[in-house]
């Protein structure tokens, strides 16, 4: 149905096409917009348009970046021995807001999934091979879901024949969790992974 | 913080300040413009940008046009002799989608509310008592909140001065719904608007 006049009709279209944002959202976001000072909008739009045009990705491990080479990657002071490999550059934030993690980070841009065409020479793996020497380690932070859980298994076996130390996140109870609710599946990699007191 | 690049952040901010898009939303849609197609989000951009300066309010009415002077308002086979009275641009097209009410409509752009200041001088008055002419009716269809009943009320009483023949929407259950659950004042209004079957 196009009851709304045109220019209103086609920015609901495209609001709609963002992820999580329905027919109903997207009305309200363009009425939002309509009302909105005329200043705001363009600040917005702009934003929109110049995201991919002034981020670019560190050459090195794939994180967003404002230069060639990322902060993170020249940074004297974090453990070049240690590379912390995640799916997606937003992936990174998640560790850096901890506060504790020290090392480097390897954006692979994805994982490993045949159903939808992406092999290995889809991944940013060329600089990953590149990036690891003998005797370091690199944690495999992938989801844990079954594509993340695969790309975890291939890159072990293939970093473990360049004589690297492969490590992987611990499966287990979220901190704050309630047994009582907890999935089967967590429970068993919980019951697996149990350490001493 | 700001882990993220300043573009990044940018966006983040912008788009944290649309209704319903809290921080976390924000991130995630900005991190899906960033993967888009930039052919793509220009046409977005364009969009925020452009509905303001493409989208007129009908001088007679006050609903969103493309013209100065609505469809609604010229269209010879609808009603000239009921107006139906609505907040919000946006409030008419909940009744087009019924595809029952023929008549004419005329948007207040508010609804009196003393405590944000907004007084019967702030609403598109004027150019309802211009409209209207005696004998015929008007609907006043403002939301069944306290602002709302206050300006039926007052716009009642004024209209009724012009030999207007006022109504408003009938309040009671709405369809589908479920006693059980029915809040106690719907329930009086629709114990108090009985009628015979």
């Amino acid at each position: 149905m196009s009851l709304y006049p045109k220019p209103a009709n086609l920015l609901i279209e495209r609001l709609a096409k963002l992820p999580g944002v329905g027919k109903a959202t997207a009305q309200r976001l363009a009425f939002f917009i309509l009302k909105s000072d005329q200043n705001e909008n363009i600040v917005l739009a702009n934003a929109i348009r110049e995201i991919k045009e002034n981020i670019l990705f560190c050459l090195q491990c794939g994180i967003m970046s404002e230069l060639e080479v990322c902060n993170i990657c020249t940074d004297q002071n974090r453990d070049s021995n240690i590379i912390c490999v995640v799916e997606e550059p937003q992936d990174i934030y998640s560790f850096e807001r901890t506060n504790s993690y020290k090392g480097k980070y390897h954006v692979l841009g994805g994982v490993l999934s045949p159903l939808d065409g992406i092999s290995p020479d889809d991944l940013n793996l060329d600089n990953l091979y590149k990036r690891v020497v003998s005797g370091m380690e690199v944690i495999l932070a992938t989801n844990p879901s079954v594509e993340g859980d695969t790309t975890c298994l291939y890159l072990s076996k293939k970093l473990e024949e360049l004589g690297v130390n492969v490590t992987r996140l611990a499966r287990g109870l979220p901190v704050g969790s309630d047994l009582e609710y907890m999935d089967e599946l967590t429970l068993v990699r919980a019951m697996e992974g149990r350490t001493s007191v």
